[in-house]
Formats: C-alpha cells, sequence, structure tokens
C-alpha cells in the first residue's frame, strides 16, 4: 500500500492447492493486538468474518462438574480463528494488493553484501518424506529483507551463522502436543457451547478444545514427554482408553476417533526463542516467530508478530522511510516487549493446566474481575492487559503483572478473605499497596 | 590409570611444535577446586611448579594510589598460571600415562548409532588464514565419547544437529577483551609486585594483569565494543594514547608495546553458553567449557572443568563403572552448578570492574573477610565459597552468596558504618539476620 514492491519467497507448497499434512495446528487466539494490527490496514473485517467469539473458559473439572470465567468485561472476548484458513485468506488478500508469493523456495543462503538471497527449488515440501530436491540455486537481489520464516527460521539461522556475537537461546519446555478432533454432533450442531476456549487442567497436563467454523473443535492435548504419564508411557490403544476414560470421561463421547488420533498424529514440540540482534543496517530484521518464538499458551504469537508489523508501519511513517532509523527503533522497542510476552507465555502454561483447576484461584480471579469493572484505570488483570490492552507494552503489561501478583499472593492469604472478598476493606488494602 | 584406552583427537596442531598466533590468553587462576582435582590424580605439585601465587587483588586507582584487597583468610591465595604452558604441561603428563593424542583433527560428524566420528584432517590449523584441507574424512570408533572442546565445541554442534527438543543458550557480554604486556624492569625483575592480580578498576572497562614465569605480566583490556570510549571508537595511535594517559598512566611506563598491541593484537570476545542435555545415553556427553562455557571473571573456567573430572571420577567409583548411571548422576549434578558458575562470573565482571574502584564496597568487603575469620562456619564470603571452598557446590555458593549479600545491603545502610563496622552490634545484627 506504500507503494513498495514486495515478494514472499515460501519454504512450503501452497496451501490452497495442495493437500496439508494434518495433526500440527493449535488454533489461534485472535484479540486485540492482532486485532489493531489488521485494523490499521483495513482487513479486520474480512478476519472477523472467519472467527468465531470466545468468551470465556470454559473449566472442565475431572468429576464432571463445569465452570466458566470470564476472560474480561463484559463484551470483551477472544476470537477463535483456524490457523489454514487465515493463512489461506492472508494469502489472498495480499495477493489482490499486488504482493507475490514463489511457493517450494527454500532458503539456503543470504549474501548481506551484494544483498542477495540464494533459494534451492523444492517439490512436495509439505510432505517432508518425498520431498525431492532440484540442486540449482535461484539467486534473487534485494533492497530490504524480512525474514519472517518462524520459529526455525532459515534467514535467523544465516544471520546467526555470519555474525559474530549473536546472543541465542531456545528453550522447549517439557511438554508436547496432540491433535485431536471433536466432531459435530448428531443434529449436525457443535457439540459443546461453541463460544468458549474448553480447558480440562489437570496439573501436570491439559487437553484445550476450540470451535471452529465447521462445527467440529480442534482439540490439544499437552501432555509431558517423560514420566508415568506421559507420551513415552501412554502408547497403546489400552492405555490411551484408560487414560482418557480416568481424565476427560466427558470428552471422549465427543471425540470418536481420539485412541487412533493419538497413536497416529504427530507429538510436537514447544520452542521459546530469544535472539539479538534482529537487524542488519537498513537491509535486514527478523519479524515475527523468527524473532520471538513464543509458547501459545497466552495466545499471543500470531497477535505479537502482527504488533511487530503494526509497530513497524507506524516507524515507517515516524522516520520518513529512513529504513536505519526504523529498524534500530523497531528492534529497541519490540526486543523487551517479545522477551517479556515469551516469559508471560510459559507461566501461562502453568496457570491454565494447573491453577484454572483451582477454587482458590478462580476466587482471586474474581476479585480482580470485580476491580477492573469497578476501577478500570486503577487494576487491569494482568492477562487483560495482554490480551484487550493493545496500547500497553507487553514490558510493562509483565511488571505492571508482577506487582498486581504480589499483592494478591498477601490478600488471599487472609484467613477469612471467602467471606469477605467483596468487602470495602479488601478493595481499600489492595488500591493502597497498589501505591506502595 | 583406571585401565581404559584414551585417545584425544584435537583441530588445532600441536603447540609444542608448533608457533602460536599470540594475543588470545587470559592468564589462568588456578584455585582450590582446580587444585583437588589435579591432588586426586596426582599431578598437583607438577602444576604448582609452574604457578605463581597471588594473595591478593592490587587495586590501581585512576588518581595514581593504590589499595590491596586479600582474596581470603591469611594464607589461601589463588596461583598465576600461563594458559599455554598448563595445556603444554598437561599433554606431557597426558602422553607419559599413554593417552595418545591426535593433533589437526577436526570433527566433522558424529554417528550415535555407529558409535563414530568422522575428522577431516588438517594442516596449519594454528593459522587460521593459511589453512589448507585435505577433503578425505577419516573415522574412528569409540565406545565413549568426551566432547571436551570448549566454548565453541564441534561435538555439541553435532549433538544439538541431532537432538529434536536440545535446550541453548548463548550470550556474548558487551565488553571484549585485548592482550598487552608488561615487561620485566631494567633489573630483569617483575615490573610490579609479583604475588597479586592487578586491576584497574575503571567502572564501565578495566585493565588486569597476570605474572608469568618469565617476569612478565600479561595485561587484559576488558573494554565496551560500543560507546563513547570503546574498540570500535579508540582506533588510532594517537586516541589510544590519550586514552591510556587518561586512565592508565601507571601502567603504561611498564607497557612499551601498548599501542602496537593495542592496535595490532586481536579483540576477542566473552560467550556464556548453557545447554541441555549434555549426555547420550551411556557413550557421551560434554564436559568442560563445551558444556557450560562461562566468562573469565571468576577465575573458574578452568578450575570448573577440573571440578567436571574429580565428579566424573567419584562417580566412575560410585557407580561401579556403569557408564548410564554414572553419566546420568554427572549431568543432574552438574547441570545446576554450571549454571550458577555462569551467573556468578557474569556478576562478577561488574564487581571487578566498578565495585572494586568503590570505598564502601571494599568496606564490606573488609566487614565480611572479619566475620570470617572470627566465624570461619558461620559467614563465608561468597568469593571464598567459589574460590577456597571446593566442597561448597557452585550452585550452594550462589544461594548462600546472594542471601548474605542482602543482608550486607542492609548492614551497608546503616548511617554511620564506617565508624561502627567493627562493634559488636553490627556483628549481632548479621548473624541473626542469617536465622531469618
Amino acid at each position: 500500500k506504500r507503494g513498495y514492491k514486495v515478494a514472499i519467497y515460501e519454504r512450503r507448497g501452497d496451501m490452497r492447492n495442495e493437500e496439508m499434512s494434518a495433526g500440527r495446528s493449535i488454533n489461534l487466539a485472535l484479540s486485540d493486538r492482532g486485532l489493531l494490527a489488521l485494523e490499521k490496514i483495513g482487513l479486520v473485517d474480512e478476519i472477523k468474518a472467519i472467527s468465531i467469539p470466545m468468551h470465556c473458559r470454559y473449566i472442565h473439572n475431572i468429576d464432571g462438574t463445569s465452570v466458566t470465567q470470564p476472560y474480561g468485561k463484559t463484551g470483551q472476548f477472544i476470537n477463535s480463528v483456524s490457523r489454514a484458513t487465515l493463512n489461506m485468506k492472508l494469502m489472498d488478500l495480499a495477493e489482490a494488493n499486488g504482493v507475490v508469493i514463489y511457493f517450494n523456495y527454500k532458503c539456503e543462503s543470504i549474501d548481506w553484501k551484494n544483498k542477495t538471497v540464494s533459494f534451492e527449488k523444492i517439490h512436495n515440501a509439505n510432505n517432508e518424506k518425498q520431498e525431492t530436491r532440484n540442486a540449482k540455486l535461484e539467486t534473487i537481489n534485494f533492497e530490504l529483507l524480512f525474514g519472517s520464516d518462524g520459529a526455525f527460521s532459515a534467514a535467523r539461522l544465516q544471520h546467526q551463522l555470519q555474525h559474530e556475537k549473536f546472543n541465542y537461546q531456545q528453550y522447549y519446555i517439557d511438554c508436547g502436543y496432540k491433535e485431536l478432533t471433536i466432531f459435530p454432533n448428531a443434529d449436525g450442531d457443535f457439540a459443546m457451547e461453541v463460544n468458549a476456549l474448553h480447558i480440562w487442567p489437570r496439573k501436570d497436563y491439559m487437553l484445550i478444545a476450540l470451535p471452529n467454523l465447521d462445527k467440529t473443535f480442534t482439540c490439544t492435548l499437552f501432555f509431558p514427554f517423560e514420566g508415568e504419564l506421559s507420551f513415552s508411557k501412554i502408547n497403546t490403544a489400552e492405555k490411551v482408553k484408560d487414560f482418557f476414560a480416568k481424565n476427560f470421561a466427558d470428552a471422549i463421547a465427543l471425540m470418536p476417533n481420539y485412541i487412533e488420533e493419538f497413536l497416529n498424529n504427530p507429538t510436537s514440540s514447544l520452542v521459546t526463542v530469544k535472539c539479538f540482534p534482529w537487524i542488519r543496517e537498513d537491509k535486514f530484521s527478523l519479524i515475527g516467530d523468527a524473532a520471538h518464538a513464543i509458547v501459545p499458551f497466552f495466545g499471543q504469537g500470531m497477535n505479537c508478530g502482527f504488533e511487530d508489523c503494526r509497530i513497524l508501519d507506524e516507524l515507517i511513517d515516524k522516520h520518513n522511510e529512513n529504513w536505519d532509523l526504523i529498524l534500530e527503533d523497531y528492534q529497541s522497542l519490540r526486543k523487551p516487549d517479545g522477551d517479556a510476552i515469551a516469559d508471560m507465555a510459559v507461566n501461562n502454561f502453568i496457570e491454565m493446566r494447573d491453577k484454572t483447576g483451582n477454587a482458590k484461584f478462580l476466587l482471586q480471579k474474581k476479585i480482580e474481575a470485580r476491580l477492573y469493572e469497578k476501577y478500570p484505570e486503577k487494576w487491569i488483570p494482568a492477562y487483560s492487559q495482554v490480551t484487550f490492552s493493545p496500547h500497553i507494552r507487553y514490558s510493562d503489561a509483565l511488571k505492571r503483572g508482577q506487582k498486581q501478583e504480589s499483592i494478591m499472593q498477601k490478600i488471599m492469604q487472609l484467613e477469612n478473605i471467602e467471606s469477605i472478598w467483596e468487602s470495602e476493606e479488601i478493595e481499600l488494602k489492595i488500591l493502597e499497596s497498589l501505591n506502595n
């Protein structure tokens, strides 16, 4: 839209024409940061049309009871969107706006001095086992290059290999994930409450489910790789059946293929990547997961990537297309925010799998929600800062959230908190602590 | 000594026969952890014979005054040893004990399934620019392989590339270093106090000097890469001269070649590496810098590597040569200790370059030293725990040190601490805090 000539080189094939390898997707939760970025480029309506609002966490307890926990204030919600549907839509919209996409181009090397990238043209990239390759490289010239190629970024690897002092960190959590499916009910309708993110919190693991437009739910089991209850131990149809019957009794009725899916779908791992620097003068930057891959437990991976774009866009205006200044500022602004959401996302895993099943934790959330309704300027729960307050930087949300959490820790230790949580005394205590 | 057949494959040439590229060495400070390990294998006397005791930090202030700060209690000291001299000695001793060393072998790949390593035989490996290679690979078999090849370990890279979920972190501090030399004085003797580690602390940078057997001192300037005063700005003979005249007036008289050395010696960087896992079943382990590269500011890099060996040796006894158990225990014990000394080493940079020039900090060290003399069981300064208490684990030293530091922070804020630091009141206050 600014008149730049943009080409995208993509390792995979065009998913709009090819069959995808299944079972590796966690549905995305589009929230206010992502929406703000889409709004700025005029795409928000098209993306909202393929999204399903989720107003609350719908918590399935092990005893068969359930409870809901609103995500924010009345009227605030997040949006379930299928990764594949979103990708296809964004590609259509990009092409309609003049972007050219080259598929099956695998980045082999980058020469920053001569500003060229060399690609290997590959076939069947979506099926890694049948991949055949063509040794001939195709070299293209660039003026400005973005490494927007995800957690295992080939551009980042080239950047790192040609960097004398590159700070780099990759951290795998000890859980992996497995995709399962809940099908529509006999009437062809959603088998559970549609406008919710369903969670079966089980302390060391959890199952979640997000709604799709076709009335299925994409379920994801987050589960340890090793240990008593783990992917390495639960490895036969019988063990899977036992394990699910004990832990997810209400869900298995809705998942006719869960045993087969569990045994056949791939087990994927979850990595956090932090690195620095992200840029090279006025000619290169990492962006999105390539700069800051995070785990999915805050629902912020895509939102953070879209926010990168919004900030970059604002800096193009601010610095009048002086790319030296734009990229320098982009990196200084976004690096602390990328680090902050990475840490919050890891912490939120513990909250989701463990604490959402805990009555005291749910009470704490209630107290915070009440404060938020009454004093929306003074007390914004950490989750709301990240999810519904796109103008609060992630790094500020982390700091404010930590302060609020330490206040709430003390409040929750009060002996009779269950009976006095709505009292003025508690309210005053909390608000006073905020000023210390 | 246990009867294993041991071969070492080394990328570099044999430094005992070849001229080394100069200017990249920081002298080593051998202390009690290293000595304990050497003692256990009967090498301590041979290594002590090539070492020079350093009893204190000898601090050169910018105004020309100086002050000494003992490292520990009376009779405790660390030992300056030249990296090259030590390496050559250890190689001689290893060969005398039946170890075979293959030089100019560059590790290209490791096959853990078939237990083979492939090496490229290279020539002139010590001079990277003139290196010529022989494309033919030589493949050897192993029963048990140790990746003991340093911060930029080729074995670790192979391990990482063939690992699905490898946690990895490399972190460069924003300072690099440059080697300079202090020559003997006109009488052919040491130009400064020999039994000390000399420091010129200048807040954002520092110069240090360690004595050598040939009566020179190896000096190292730790200096920012970027900024007003940095390697990138101080880049002409005139600027170097000005900078040294202002900051190291007493040293330049002893360093006739400092301008030339500053401009011609390489600028090296300082990296911390953390990773996990270190091992593969009963057949592979990382050890030393390859497992946990640390910055040199605690003088613990070599000591930590030698301690790895001591612990491994004890585990061989404990598990009766069951290598599955030995390596598993070795990793569980050493990983938290490697992490702890890595963090302490980065923190000590700030202490050395900044705080050793600060009167209040020196008073704090005096108070702690006094407590240590009076109550050696209750209060061991963090530095002494790491340096002179080889039976305290690094991870415990970090925790105890943090607790003590927070106590001392409060004590040092007392208004008249300068006049009452030797009082019984202060002593009691500190000892009581220890019990909280």
